[in-house]
């Protein structure tokens, strides 16, 4: 019998306690051991559960137990977490959680205190919910030098671009149905500003290339100006608006990393994700484009990711697992200057004035939508380097310049 | 230092050998030893190449050499390396394999046997190439209960038909194209035939359900019947056809496994899953949909995939992976009669009557295409049993009769 704690009993949480303990047999069939629940922490009171003698608002009980040997922290936000994970590390206990700000903040250290230790800390639930991305990126990737990975990392705001691409919702009452719904929070400006896309950003380019992303490294930008406007437009280059992570390796072995609204081509396999639907997209050496693709969030996607995470440590009591990156440094994370397609975005009080000098800085292999009713031009660029495209667009004879990368 | 034996030096044999040797350093460094190819098993003569030293043409003198603790079967077809295989297995050492025939023919065998010599049996690289499809499924997804399994398995047919509905390519041409560009062998009935993707559905229900499913169980269509009249039609219910592979769990503890050309609505993700890519989908209890997509073939792709089954391999070699399933029965794979939307495409001698006699049967919930120039109909039927459709079918007044299965 293997003995497990479980930290936090929120959405992610109880769906964890109830897999492992309304499942137990055909668990312990899988695993050959039975796992056994032991402490369920949480600060609140759970009267009325069948597990509900299971409850502990003490941490202590929990990292003094030597008989607990698998931990599953699903409290979310680096502290107290942080705190929690590293002493149940450093006592010899494997740890696996959902947190992907506690990962992002803080994995290099934690990964090496698991290592030092000889236990293991897995976080498969933190990217992509329960879409298996992290493990099949170590292991099966492991033959290959991985080039870059981009996807669609945030649920919430893939359903708010989809309601205005698909449905012509503004972006308002698409925030406020996606919340209505359950699919964003009452504050949700860590999903439409991009800073949940941004940790898992950090995670995804940490494990890919070795070294930790802070998400102070990775820019960072939301979907919260994105218009009515820009989505028609888009349409009109036959492309989708997506908030896209991407992180790339460079020649020099310093990268690229962050999170921008992006248009997609609707030729794109990409572009077909819609919904609260996630996908993360790498790029191998060898094995070229590999894409993941499932429900990034919802409690028993996540639930199950940490689940078989914890079911992997059970397994492995003895072994550690091959999940690894050093610690990152200041100057690791740049910005590049490759050729890139541009959409820009220009509205101006003289129509004709604004189209000519779009005309003349990007040219006759740029496509151009000329919208005179708005006084407004949209521009899908010639493939170019960035800042010759960026210096080209401040020159537009224009009032308002908005510009977006592109996926093609 | 671990020491492993080649056998095949085929296209994905030699991609192995590659990997292996020339990316040894940076294989070396993921798996914290040094991978050493020992031996090369191939009839034909090599001359000329940096590693021509390491080849043999005697399988006894890999089997009697205890050094080596991983094999990599890459030579493909059932005889000799089931043999091989079962030998290698037998004497202690590791067996990683690319060979979707053998695994389908004798999968469980195989696996019973190195469970019993405490060795790994590997075989990522049999269903989807490069893709981990798997080692997640069995991982990952060790806290779900799968469903189903469904997607698009062979590159080959998903390149014609790609060519078919993009380009209007009539089938032969397409099939010539695929040829010409080294997607499809000179005789390619494997591959538009379903076989091929028929063996890879044996492994994934085997793998999703536990018991082993033989190819002869598995209902088995190929691509050849399709015509561009059936593209224009699926295009006009706006759907593409695909090749689907799919197998599901049924209430009886029994499944389901096809092989068939299938109307993919366009606003279903596996629609997007163009040219020589695959998919595979697991709608799991816990997780939903999950989706794995890349290039399905391909010599770099399919080696890396043996490669990260050789590094898995030596770094367990005293721990085993818990992919495992048993031998199959006879009653095992089922036909299930659910409610399905089919395609039926009919032509007749009388249009009139072929018209009538359809909305007679089929009634208003069905969409119809009616071509009166070609004396033809097409018909998408509402969501019905499937015995009951297919009985409507056969009173059509008709000539011809063609059924395929939808996605939706």
């Amino acid at each position: 019998m293997i003995n497990v704690a479980i930290m936090g009993h929120g959405v992610v949480g109880s769906g964890v306690a109830e897999i492992l303990i309304y499942h137990a047999d055909r668990i312990a069939e899988k695993v050959k051991d039975k796992i056994n629940v032991k402490y369920i922490l949480d600060l609140r009171d759970f009267d009325g559960l069948s597990y509900s003698d299971k409850f502990t608002k003490d941490f202590e009980s929990i990292l003094n137990d030597d008989e607990v040997k698998v931990v599953a922290e699903v409290m979310g936000g680096v502290n107290p977490a942080y705190d929690f994970v590293k002493k149940c590390l450093l006592s010899g206990k494997s740890v696996v959680t959902s947190n992907k700000e506690l990962v992002a903040a803080k994995g290099a250290e934690l990964l090496k205190i698991a290592q030092d230790n000889n236990v293991n800390f897995l976080f498969e639930a933190s990217v992509g919910g329960g879409i298996p991305v992290l493990r099949p990126m170590a292991q099966c990737l492991a033959a290959n030098e991985i080039n870059s990975v981009k996807g669609i990392l945030n649920g919430t705001t893939n359903y708010i671009l989809n309601k205005m691409i698909v449905d012509n919702m503004d972006f308002d009452t698409a925030l406020s149905l996606a919340q209505e719904k359950g699919y964003a929070e009452k504050d949700p400006t860590a999903d439409i500003e991009g800073h949940d896309a941004c940790r898992k950003v950090c995670i995804l380019a940490s494990l890919a290339f070795g070294k930790h992303v802070y998400p102070e490294q990775v820019y960072t930008e939301g979907i919260t100006n994105i218009t009515l406007g820009d989505v028609e437009y888009a349409d009109g280059f036959n492309c989708v608006i997506k908030l896209i992570g991407s992180t790339e390796r460079l020649a020099d072995g310093k990268i690229t990393a962050s999170v921008r609204p992006t248009l997609v081509s609707r030729d794109h396999i990409i572009s077909g994700v819609n919904g609260v639907f996630n996908t993360v997209m790498v790029n191998g050496d060898q094995t070229g484009d590999v894409m993941f693709y499932g429900k990034g969030a919802g409690k028993e996607a996540t639930a199950s990711a940490v689940v078989a995470d914890i079911i992997d440590c059970a397994k492995h009591l003895n072994a550690r697992k091959y999940l690894f990156w050093e610690d990152g440094s200041d100057d690791y994370v740049v910005c590049s200057d490759k050729a890139v397609k541009l959409y820009i975005y220009a509205a101006g009080d003289d129509f004709n004035t604004l189209c000519t000098s779009a005309e003349a800085l990007f040219g006759e292999n740029a496509s151009y939508i000329k919208n005179k009713f708005k006084n407004e031009i949209a521009i899908l660029t010639d493939k170019k380097p960035e800042s010759e495209l960026l210096k080209a667009a401040e020159q537009l004879k224009a009032n308002t310049v908005k510009v977006m990368h592109t996926l093609f």
